[in-house]
C-alpha cells in the first residue's frame, strides 16, 4: 500500500503518553494489514509556547499541510492559562483550525457498556445512547471580528458571528451524509427564533434537505436541545450545530454519556483530510504518571483510518480490539471500579495493540 | 397596606388558567395578611396577534409600566411559530423585556422532594440540588445589530453580541447580593479563551468581587460548565452568565432537576421592579382542558411578594402551602405517579389558597 504521512503533534500533560500508545496501535495495524505510514513530530500547543514562543510554530502547520491526517494528543494547562492571548494554547488550536480549513467537527458521543454506570444519568434513560454530533468550526462568533471600543456608557467589546450561505451549505451537507450512512435522523440546532445568522442557517439546513429525501430533519432550538440531551438522548442520531452552539452541546452530549474519558473526535477539511484527538483534555494532574486512559486517542486512530484513508478493515479491528481488552475485564485506574487492579497507559496500549 | 398594582398578561395555551390560580392565591394573601392588590390585565403575546396585530401593543406596554410587579402566563404556540419576526410571541418577550429594563433573569433551579424520581439524573447526583441562574437578559447577542449583507462568497447573515461595563457590572453585583444571601459562592460563566465580550465580562466580575471577599467566586467555561451542571449538580449555588449561554444553561439546569414545571422565574429592572412568570412554556397541547399544573406560577407570586414587594410572610406562607399540599399528596396529571387520582388546575390552585 501507498505510505501515509501522520503529522503527529503530542502536545501537554497527558497528550504524549497517550499518542505514543496510538502509535503503537498503528504500528500493529502495518503488521497485520499491510498498511504503510510515516511519522513526523511536530510541536504545538503550551510546549511550543515554552520552546518556540507560539503556540503554533510555522513548521509544525507545514508539516499538517504536507500530511494526509493529524494525530493529536491534548494540549494546554495551568501553567499558560494567564498567558496573554497569542501565548496561550487554545490559540494555536483555533489557528490550526482555519489555517487547515478544518470546517466540521465530528463527535461521536455513545455509551460503553462498561461504563454505563459511570454516568449520572439513569442507565433506562441512557442506554442506547448513539449520536454524533456535527459542529460547524471555522466560523460564527469564534472567527468573527472581535474589539473593544468606548460606548455611550464607558467601554464596550464586541463579537461578531457571521454565516454565509456556503459555509452552511457544507456542513450541512456533510451532517446529511453522514445521517444516510446512520440512522437518517437529523436535528439541526438553532436559534432561529433570535439570531439571524441562525435564520439563515435553517433556511439553507431546509434548502439542502431537498436533496436528502430520506433523512429525517428536525429544527430544535438550542436551548431546548439542551435539555431534550437530558430528556431523550436515544432519540438523537446526527446533531449538526454551529461553532458556539456546538461547542456547548457536544460537551454536554459527551459528559451524559459518562464515557467522557474514552470518546474521539474528528476535524475535518475539504476532501478526506482531517485532525484526529480525544475529547479529553491535558489532564496535567495525571501527566507523566502512566496512568493515562490511551482508549480515546486510540478511537481516535480508528476514525482516522476509516474517514480519511478509508482502512475499513483496520479501523473495525482497532474498535474490536478495545472492545475485547475492555470484556476481558482490563482497566485503567480512570473507569475501574476497583482501582487496584487498575493497568498503566503502556499496559492499556499493549493489550489493544496485541488483540489486533 | 398600600394597594400594589399588578398588571396580568395570561398570554397564551394555558396562560389564562394558571394565572387565575396565582390570582385566587393572591387574593388569598389579602385576607390573611393584610395585603391590597389591584390587577390590571394586559394583552400579550399569540392572543395580542390576533386580537391587535402586534404582539406586544402599546397599552398592554403601558399597564406594566404604571404598575408595581407583572406576572406573566406563557406566551406563543404553534399557530404562531411560522409568522414573519414582527408578528412572533417571542418578539414580544424581547420587546418587553428591553422596554422595561428587564435586565436580570432569575431562574431557581432545585429539586422538588416528590419529584426526585422524575429526572433523569441519578437520585444521589441529584439531591441536595439547590441553585439559581443569574442570566443577564437585555444585552448580548440578543440585542446587538443583526443583517444580512453580499459577501464575497455569496449572502451572510450577522449577529453582533456587545456587554460594555456598566451592563456587566450591574448583573455582576446583583449576582454577588444574591450570593451574599445563600451559600456564599458564585460561579461566573463565559467563553473568555475566545471572546472578547467574555473577556471583557470575567475582568469586569473580578473587579467588582473585591466589593465581596466573603464571595468565593469561580470563573467557569461555559462548556465546562454544560457538563459540570450533569456531573456535580449539587456544587453550584449562583451561577451568573451572559443572555445567550444563560439561556441554555438556565434550561439545561431546570431540566435536570426532573422539576422543570414546577420552576418558577423573576425578570427585575433597576430598583424592585419585575415580571414573574413560570418556566414552563404555554403547552397548547392541554390548554383549556383544566389540567394544567399551576404551582409554578403560584410559586412565581411568592418571588414577586419577596423580591418586588418585600413580603416575606407571605411569600414564605405561599411556599409553605405549596409544600403541604403537595406532601398530602395532592398532584396534577403532570407530577402524579397514578395519573387516575390526578386534580386539575382548580382544585390546586383552591387547595392551595386554603393552605394559606
Ligand atoms: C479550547 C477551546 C478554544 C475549544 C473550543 O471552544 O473550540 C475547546 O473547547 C474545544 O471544544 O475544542
Ligand atoms: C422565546 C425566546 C426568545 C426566549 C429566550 O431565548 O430568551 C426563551 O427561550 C426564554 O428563555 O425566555
Amino acid at each position: 500500500a501507498e505510505t501515509k504521512k501522520i503529522a503527529v503533534i503530542a502536545g501537554d500533560g497527558i497528550g504524549p503518553e497517550v499518542v505514543a500508545e496510538a502509535i503503537k496501535v498503528i504500528r500493529k495495524t502495518e503488521e497485520v494489514f499491510g498498511y504503510k505510514f510515516e511519522f513526523e513530530h511536530g510541536l504545538f500547543g503550551g510546549i511550543a509556547i515554552d520552546e518556540r514562543g507560539t503556540p503554533l510554530p510555522d513548521d509544525t502547520l507545514q508539516l499538517c499541510k504536507n500530511a494526509d491526517a493529524v494525530l493529536l494528543g491534548a494540549v494546554g494547562g495551568p501553567k499558560w492559562d494567564n498567558n496573554p492571548k497569542e501565548l496561550r494554547p487554545e490559540t494555536g488550536l483555533l489557528g490550526i483550525r482555519k489555517a487547515l480549513g478544518l470546517f466540521s467537527n465530528l463527535r461521536p458521543a455513545f455509551v460503553f457498556d462498561c461504563l454505563i454506570e459511570a454516568s449520572t444519568i439513569k442507565e433506562e434513560v441512557l442506554r442506547g445512547t448513539d449520536l454524533i454530533v456535527v459542529r460547524e468550526l471555522t466560523g460564527g462568533i469564534y472567527f468573527g471580528e472581535k474589539f473593544r471600543r468606548e460606548g455611550p456608557n464607558g467601554q464596550e467589546a464586541v463579537d461578531t458571528c457571521v454565516y454565509s450561505v456556503p459555509e452552511v451549505e457544507r456542513i450541512a451537507r456533510q451532517a446529511f451524509e453522514i445521517a444516510m450512512k446512520r440512522g437518517k435522523r437529523l436535528a439541526s440546532v438553532d436559534k432561529a427564533n433570535v439570531l439571524e445568522s441562525s435564520r439563515l442557517w435553517r433556511e439553507t439546513v431546509i434548502r439542502i434537505a431537498a436533496d436528502y429525501p430520506e433523512v429525517e430533519l428536525e429544527h430544535v432550538l438550542v436551548d431546548n436541545c439542551a435539555m431534550q440531551l437530558l430528556r431523550r438522548p436515544t432519540s438523537f442520531d446526527v446533531i449538526v450545530t454551529e461553532n458556539m452552539f456546538g461547542d456547548i452541546l457536544s460537551d454536554e452530549a459527551a459528559m451524559l454519556t459518562g464515557s467522557i474519558g474514552m470518546l474521539s473526535s474528528a476535524s475535518m477539511g475539504e476532501g478526506s483530510f482531517g485532525l484526529y484527538e480525544p475529547v479529553h483534555g491535558s489532564a496535567p494532574d495525571i501527566a507523566g504518571q502512566g496512568i493515562a486512559n490511551p482508549i480515546a486517542t486510540i478511537l481516535s486512530v480508528a476514525l482516522m483510518f476509516r474517514l480519511t484513508f478509508g482502512y475499513e478493515d483496520a479501523a473495525s479491528a482497532i474498535e474490536a480490539a478495545v472492545k475485547s481488552v475492555l470484556d476481558a475485564g482490563h482497566r485503567t485506574g480512570d473507569i475501574a471500579v476497583d482501582k487496584s487492579k487498575a493497568i498503566g497507559t503502556v499496559a492499556m496500549g499493549d493489550l489493544i495493540a496485541a488483540a489486533i
